[in-house]
């Protein structure tokens, strides 16, 4: 656990004063966590986990720091889940492991995989389920929710009502005018509360870069249904396994083309089962199989819906590319399609995947090459639409690294929300509500909290920053061994590398000058296995630096017996 | 060095046969290098290294595998470079370390840049110019070299005509209908030499999946002065180093809005006087100084022109963006702009300085928002072009990855060329022309040789994946001392874990396990080190994996004193 900024502590709360605070979400993509205050209530939206970067390696999952809540946790009334991606309900567990009987408020096929991944956790939480449209207490607070399309079913923004003013919190959202189950974003709700007066508003700004507007989703169909239709073989289509919208396509095309579906990858496969149970997913009696019946038909009537579709190693499909997955061996003239976004930070895996199955000739199609993709996040075009219903008299951007969270004040200055009042507020940066106006009070230590395997918390900057020097240039280790009252050495150096060379001999010739330089050290009297340590370092060091110009990490141990 | 693939030795190539071998270049976007064979004769076409992705940790560059022409080095009449980009130029110090007097053909900017390259490398190579239009022999070899058109001045493309038939070997290439400079791409030349019957045409790849075509070059001029003229500071422009076209329109930009110039970085400097001694680059007088005389300069006067466009982390830019740079803070309001692609792979490393730069908001403009960069290399429109007017009688599509080499394969047939005379020929296939047919005739192992540091080829496969290993969860290193003869430890195990927790005393509960290991083992009388190192890493690693299910590397040591 490591602060990212500098703690300069918020005043108490005036009487009256709404505080936010997002723990995880601004700044990055990902973890997006924030908790309101009023009263001494606390109200939490949305508790997810950020994927790990280059540099932060052999880390599984980054949680939002949630210190600030840990001694609090009896004060929080709900927490409000918006949509179910891993981003808004991953670190739910661990905030649950904190106080089991917290409610969590969300749609329900939100709270169906909340339900689900509990049980991975052995977790019983409780759940309150709400609909679009609802107006309800909880605890202290006042709050309306409100329809929002995205690339997940059952999408909400939430309203929430307090005697400082009216929050505005969209969740992840987009404006597609044709939606294909036809439950559009509330707009209209949403200007009926900016009549009623938004006084702060929380707005995605993963797009807000980009200019215009998303396509609809319900194009993609159509190109799916070209793909499938044409396919003289197996057609493999990979997308994120909650995408049901995507997914409902996909059966769509089957059932046109007389092809049976098996869903492959257990996400997949748990998701659209928990979505068929909820009547989110339209499955035709007979249409969607077992893997092993489906393999059993010709190919041409053979549709697999896969995960994968951002190269995970270990995935189906990449096993399918690599010819080592158990059931499914793609060969010349089978068809897979990508139909998904390319996660930045991923797209060496997916185009490992793409051209392992081109080396195979099988047909690969992606976005870059037909339109079998739209992003769930409203462009530029949206937020104005959004901006000119809300009327907002505060703004937060959230959901964005800094190039979007900038691009989104443009839009908010654009649409008439003055500068100052547009707070950018990067993950622990304390905006009370005063008086109308929001403003930056103070600063908490936030960090990032890696969770590696089944350990939380104590891998930090010192190990990552280890493994980073041990991934670039491996190590050599030295082993010294001395007579604890002389600091004679009492066997020869054992020197051993790993990641430095693949020459066997490459670290004899250092030994010679390690020798000497004992030999040195128990002349001149030294004994501190200490200083004999940092002695040999150097000389490695040295070595290594003046023979190879690389940088392995020295690691001398000295034996003092 | 490390096998790609099983060899196959060829057969002696049959007499009047021409044979065709990619050392690199082809499965992979990089270290481009093909020999050609014609009666005991060879012509090499390009020598450029490739760079390292996330696999290969640690490393600086990857050269083609010499091996094949080690031994036939003084069979080579020529090296033929089509232009002056790294992945054609950068290994070509190492093959001529096997050969100093190996006479390098190419244009006069490409020759420059190698001519500067050699001598970071104190080599003088032999240095043969020629220009667009040029037939001449070198040893057994008739050339014809045709203009091509891409993102560096002076590209070719090289005929090669022998008695085994002609080939077209493009190297990068577009048909930018409206250069810069004037200097199509010789279209023209390339119907006349199909009138005369190419038999083997080597055609580049890397956009053969990109429907359409690539917008003219100087579609971004109007773009950058457009930003340049509405900046209210200081402007910097990153690009790719050799990019002089682009850079000459930055210039224009900088003389229509009255702001001087100067050139960030090693490389752009030197390219820069490079192409303006060569009458590339056209700069008036007064224009361009040095950056602390531009610096001297009101903000709305200043334009910089760097490298770091890939986000390198030690690039002036990225300097720039962290507020690292010695000369060059920037603050609110200043605009740097990214008139440059996004190499895959980079993009990490790109979104992380543009997002340094928005936090300072400095206001940043990227390809991802504005027309600010094309390709240099042809889209699949270009490419049918070069079909109609080759009219090849065989294709092997080069530079590219397998989608890339596919997508070729497909335009190729569509042209009329029969498939089975389009032959994807991975690096190290050896692909035989004989009676007008390209067939191959079997498989020389070529390998990825590395250069880390100062050495090369002692990096491989065993070193990257110990790497690979360290860098995902470092290691913990366990010392034992034993008497050699009973086998009992002397001292007390030492244990130290690098890369693997934060927590120092994470590993004192496993020092007891260790213990009684050890003492197990000498009570069962084993003596022998390997043996004792062997259960000491079972041990450890058994309770790293329970405690922490983490895989670090465990490392023994055994002294037997």
């Amino acid at each position: 656990m490591t602060a990212t900024s500098k703690s300069i502590p918020p005043p108490r709360l005036p009487k009256g004063g709404l505080r936010v605070v997002a723990l995880g979400g601004i700044g990055e993509i990902g973890r997006n966590m924030t908790v309101y205050e009023y009263d001494g209530r606390l109200l939490v939206v949305d508790c997810g986990v950020l994927f790990p970067e280059d540099a932060q390696p052999g880390v599984d999952l980054i949680l939002p720091d949630l210190r600030l809540v840990e001694d609090r946790v009896d004060d929080i009334d709900a927490v409000v889940i918006t949509h179910g991606h891993e981003d808004h309900i991953g670190a739910l567990p661990w905030l649950l492991r904190l106080r089991k009987d917290l409610p969590v408020i969300g749609a329900k096929f939100s709270l169906a995989l909340i339900a689900a991944k509990c049980r991975e956790h052995r977790i019983t939480p409780k759940l309150e389920v709400v609909v679009e449209g609802e107006r309800r207490r909880a605890g202290a607070w006042d709050l309306e929710f409100f329809a929002v399309n995205h690339s997940i079913p059952d999408a909400l923004a939430v309203g929430i009502r307090t005697p400082a003013g009216t929050v505005l919190h969209t969740g992840d959202i987009k404006l597609d005018q044709l939606p294909l189950d036809g439950r559009l974003t509330d707009l209209a709700g949403f200007s009926r509360l900016g009549e009623e007066g938004v006084d702060l508003f929380l707005v995605d700004s993963t797009n807000a870069e980009v200019p215009g507007f998303v396509a609809p989703e319900r194009e993609i169909g159509p190109v799916l249904d070209n793909f499938i239709r044409s396919a003289k073989q197996r057609v493999i289509v990979a997308s994120f396994a909650s995408h049901v919208h995507r997914v409902q396509q996909m059966l769509d095309a089957a059932q046109n083309h007389s092809r049976k579906v098996a869903f492959v990858g257990r996400s997949m496969v748990r998701n659209m089962q928990i979505a068929q149970e909820l009547g989110l997913l339209t499955v035709p009696d007979g249409l969607v199989r077992s893997l092993d019946k489906v393999l059993e038909l010709p190919p041409e009537q053979v549709l697999l819906i896969s995960t994968g579709s951002q190269g995970e190693p270990l995935s189906a499909l990449s096993r399918m590319s690599r010819g080592e997955h158990r059931q499914v061996n793609l060969i010349q003239g089978d068809t897979v399609i990508l139909a998904s976004s390319m996660i930045p930070g991923n797209e060496t895996s997916v185009f490992t995947v793409i051209n392992e199955l081109a080396r195979a000739n099988v047909t690969v199609v992606h976005q870059g090459v037909a339109k079998v993709h739209v992003s769930g996040h409203a462009s530029a075009g949206e937020l104005l639409f959004m901006y000119n219903a809300v009327k907002p008299k505060n703004v937060i951007p959230v959901h964005g690294e800094w190039r979007h969270l900038r691009a989104q004040s443009r839009l908010a200055v654009m649409t008439g929300v003055p500068p100052e009042r547009v707070v950018l507020a990067p993950n622990g940066t304390v905006v009370d509500l005063v008086d109308g106006k929001a403003r930056i009070s103070g600063h908490i230590d936030v960090g990032m909290v890696y969770v590696d395997g089944a350990a939380v918390g104590d891998v930090g900057e010192n190990t990552l920053s280890d493994r980073l020097i041990l991934g670039e240039g491996g190590f050599i280790a030295i082993t010294v061994a001395i007579d604890a009252h002389t600091g004679r050495a009492v066997a020869s150096p054992t020197i051993a590398g790993r990641g430095f060379s693949d020459d066997p001999g490459a670290l004899a010739k250092v030994v010679p000058l390690v020798e000497a330089e004992l030999a040195q050290m128990e002349a001149d009297g030294v004994t501190d296995p200490h200083r004999i340590a940092q002695s040999v370092r150097r000389v490695v060091g040295r070595w290594v630096g003046d023979v190879y110009r690389r940088r392995p990490m020295i690691v001398p141990t000295v034996l003092a017996l």
